[in-house]
């Protein structure tokens, strides 16, 4: 069921909100796959995000992994809704070198207020795959767009 | 003690080592203090780090929190050693809106091999500093720079 | 004004639902401070709380330090309302050996729906405390006693 | 391969340390499963182990989850070593009711200094089973027994 597809109002929805994200169009990250509860972004290896020693940077890793999750989690909400990131913890497990990265967001408990993510980064080096990131994360479901206030 | 600055040695180390993060000039990032087990990045507000609401992004925080950690950690290492993130948990505590953000990263727990650190991160406007991430970051010291290997 | 005492309403309900944890008695744990925002419970050491070296037991050790953390939340919360955990993370970061431990939960960030704090856990031998875990949790606030359905 | 056996020196090895938790028998916790990467430690309910409202103690499931991953690790490192818990970090998922619990720990990804598991709590109520605690974990090997100044 990896290739499942979510439904074409769930895909423009988080399409357009993933457009809105001017991080992911900084860092060049793109959204390769959108199935009920589980997103995929992929980030391409290039100077602008690497750490010191020329591997892709943690902090890219983690926020593409982000991403992932709380869109995944946003596939199974209902329209007119919004989804913060409460908290989220990544285990850094090789060094991220490779054409891409691959970051992939899975709904492990879907609920009414909180969700619950697996989040993984593999990266990609021909076609070899390496796990790089695992972490989980905590999101919560707003009625609306947040304000300041609302957390 | 908050002020207190490392060795000219150490600092022109981490500010070596900060400058070949290409992740952080393309956010715009800048080291903004670096003390001893102490050290502060600077993040101005810009479109090109926001989510979809046009707040600063999580990742953005997060990718700034984890580096501020890991030289907050470097600062203690004797030269010729290496900092890898082994992990890191971050909240979000409110949405980052302002001038700019501000995370510090502060050694809590030095060790031979790991060492632990807190992660703040606050929004600046104007004069008022609001708390916006917190976290907690285990980071290890290498021998050198690290290999594929390595972890 | 780490000393300052909860109202006696306060500590009344907080000390009546932790007299209702099977497991707070089983392990012989005690509430010794109930202050708005910041609960602290100690734990003699004693065989029955131990891992294989005879220190006492990580488990342990979290256990008092998410108790201490919801409760602290709890001291913040209106009547008629529960706390549950969400989620938490914890860094081991020293054996601990002592007479007791001492997890202090503090309330970093109070809200209407989650609640963040942070918690401490000491190790105390004769007069010397040592820290010996730091962590993070999340806590939900409800509007009255939990359900399989709740969370 | 879910049901693959350690080998029974690893088998006994395991056993022998688990023996020596005080905190393990103190709960009631026992080893039901020891494979290659994967252990399971199970937890009948009882009173001794419960939150204030009658539930398995998230204080309870995270111990046991802590020690299964733990052992999860163990089964890979040499004889002549000894593992400790770096951090970890677990989410509660759904309240712990049924007749017992079962902690399951799976390395993620074997190292030479660190070794990252997944850990996840399932209650058990006549043949269902809930995942009601789910994390991840950093544990350290260490040459030989711990002693204070080894973290």
């Amino acid at each position: 069921m990896q290739d499942e597809q979510a439904t074409p109002e769930v895909q423009a929805r988080i399409q357009e909100s993933f457009e809105r994200q001017g991080l992911m169009r900084h860092l060049g990250a793109q959204l390769t796959h959108i199935g009920p509860g589980r997103v995929v972004i992929t980030l391409p290896a290039r100077p602008e995000v690497t750490q010191q020693d020329g591997y892709i940077h943690a902090g890219a890793s983690s926020a593409i992994a982000d991403s992932a999750g709380g869109y995944a989690a946003y596939t199974l909400f209902p329209d007119e809704t919004a989804v913060l990131t409460v908290e989220y913890k990544i285990n850094l497990l090789a060094p991220a070198i490779g054409d891409r990265i691959e970051a992939i967001g899975t709904v492990l408990k879907p609920g009414r207020t909180l969700t619950i993510c697996r989040l993984e980064v593999f990266a990609v080096h021909d076609q070899q795959r390496t796990l790089v990131a695992a972490g989980q994360q905590t999101l919560i479901r707003l009625p609306q767009r947040p304000t300041p206030e609302d957390r």
